[in-house]
């Protein structure tokens, strides 16, 4: 099913408005175009509302954020919506600052977000002092792991029901939810951590992947986590004992560009909770 | 001859003023040096113009253009004419919104440009509603084919001697035309449009080039195209089957490192029309 | 000694935030990972201090500066100097503008500054005209070679003694100085000038390595100097023969992520003079 997915990403080739951070900017457009998507970055208010109307889906990456690059983000969200162009919103920093917090806020407000790919102490940032009916405040730590496994996928589910959008949180095991399903993906390595925004790189793809695929959003999100997971792994494989973090960057982008559908299903780890 | 141009720039070791976008700066730099030519980045108005003049060349490339590098742009190439550096412009994004295109176009009237090096939809886009007489409507695509290739050189020709300047139009064959004459090269292979700020990289190598050699700009521009397509060829021959478009990218640069004069005749692979 | 200091940024794992240049922002990012601590990029002024405040480390790189940049590396800059947090300040292009020169020294007035990491260059462009007295005129090239080594390792000694902080002034030898000791290091290769920032990239490194040892500022700037100069030595024994500066630039971070403190202190190569 995901490689289905991947195969529509190749063949429709969608072009990506990115407002995004300038830190791994390069890569992203770099994964956008191994996926057979296509990169478009323009951060001025001057123009991102004529970009985003120029392209069939916009990302939102709040990395190295400024008043400028905000308003741009405002301009081509709401024009986006009013296309019907899917947005994926990067909430990258929520919670480290007030600046930060606040203009995420601000743009889940004003705009309709079809997948919020993050960590959970993002999303929890963004999200938690709103929710914890649903059981936030026994969330000792940010991280998802084995043991705290179906207490966070219905947290993410919850949240996901409460704000009528699909959620991707990615860790060491990645929940990917809208309010009637969770995917439960353990693909990747720990060695993706060491890489500087392969969560950045993740939520460009994740922009190809739905915007391909509009009409199967969940599912899409999912296998865009689920490729990035594979890809790390393939990239690990291929490392020599010498090469670290910035040889692993490239190689993983490298299995993007040569995955085929085939083996990204043979390779996908996942399951579904409904 | 397109060796003794490259030779000069690594005897010259020409430094650049760099005023680009941010998505593909590192690699603009990286190419630089490769070279053997030597980057200076600078973007903000209070000190582009000193910066202009420190150097020997300037670059100025749109993407992701906002008012402030616009106006730094303004103040350098102001210099850069004043000193006689040869200026290469990269209209990365020309007709993609109104801000850039009409950003272009104030670029173009107040500073002369010794370079216009862009695909051809950019050049399309902002020259040829003032060229329909040349046959412009006729063109029905935005590519450089080896059917429409008589057709497109004579109408970039035009657009040059027209503009009085030289235009370098890469694509699948790559155009190269002051009014006296037009290059035509084959060099480069399909996999380059997979790499982020390929059509950058090659206008900061522009740059250098024009600059070691500013006795011959139409020539030195063709050597510049011709060294970068060289090196994409190079750089697949060296490319691992698991490798992709990231490998790739680092491949090109490498192998602008590794080329020398002879191996760069050797491998050129272009005609000349007068 | 310095192995002891890269355990210890492996162990404290120090979150640094960064106030950087976008051209070389991604390395960067990647060798502070790749170091083992833990990069922050974030330079807006409406954000900045409570950043700072967040993590355990500032590096303030002036490269691309801005005012807005500036702005927020005042802020920073104070709130760090109020946390006791171990600052680096890298003064990119000193020199090569007023507003650049400016704009350094007006950081330099206001902010506690625990390492200036430059090249000679920059160096004597900020600190040589208020110290003529220490035989500055004398000297005829900005490069540090054997021949000049005792001349600048006590001019490098003497602007540190006044300026009461470490210098690591970089280039063919190396000279990291306080007002009681200074360290010549040797190690490193000719390459390592042909990729960008690999200065840049020093300095974040330097930053990991005095915010994990903040008891031995002079030593540990030290250790992060020999690291970068070790790790190009190897990266320069692991490059294949038609590899060039872009692969070399991934097998020094490559380098860095491997480095086990018993060959950093096997490399090293440096005296220490009192």
């Amino acid at each position: 099913m995901f490689g289905e997915i991947l195969h529509r990403v190749r063949e429709r080739k969608p072009h990506i408005h990115c407002i995004t951070n300038y830190v791994t900017a390069n890569d992203c457009a770099n994964i956008l175009l191994a996926s057979g998507g296509s990169p478009i970055m323009a951060d001025c208010p001057e123009e991102s509302a004529e970009i985003t109307a120029l392209c069939d889906g916009l990302l939102l990456n709040t990395g190295t954020l400024n008043p400028d690059k905000l308003s741009a983000m405002r301009k081509s969200g709401r024009i986006a919506n009013e296309l019907h162009h899917p947005v994926v919103l990067d909430p990258v920093g929520a919670g480290a600052s007030r600046f930060r917090t606040e203009s995420i806020r601000l743009l889940l407000n004003e705009i309709r977000i079809d997948v919020i790919r993050g960590n959970l102490s993002e999303i929890k940032a963004l999200f938690c002092h709103e929710t914890k009916s649903h059981g936030v405040d026994a969330v000792s730590s940010d991280r998802i792991t084995e043991e705290n496994l179906p207490e966070m996928r219905n947290l993410i589910k919850a949240i996901a029901s409460e704000q009528n959008t699909v959620f991707a949180v990615t860790g060491q095991i990645d929940v990917i939810a809208d309010k009637h399903q969770a995917y439960c993906i353990r693909n990747g390595c720990s060695m993706m951590k060491s890489v500087t925004g392969s969560g950045c790189q993740l939520s460009a793809l994740t922009a190809a992947f739905i915007t391909a695929n509009p009409e199967r959003i969940p599912e899409s999100a999912a296998a865009a986590v689920c490729m990035m997971g594979v890809s790390g792994e393939i990239a690990q494989e291929h490392l020599a004992p010498y090469e670290g973090n910035a040889s692993f960057r490239n190689r993983i982008i490298d299995a993007v560009y040569r995955m085929d559908a085939e083996t990204l299903d043979r390779k996908a780890d996942y399951q579904i909770f409904r």
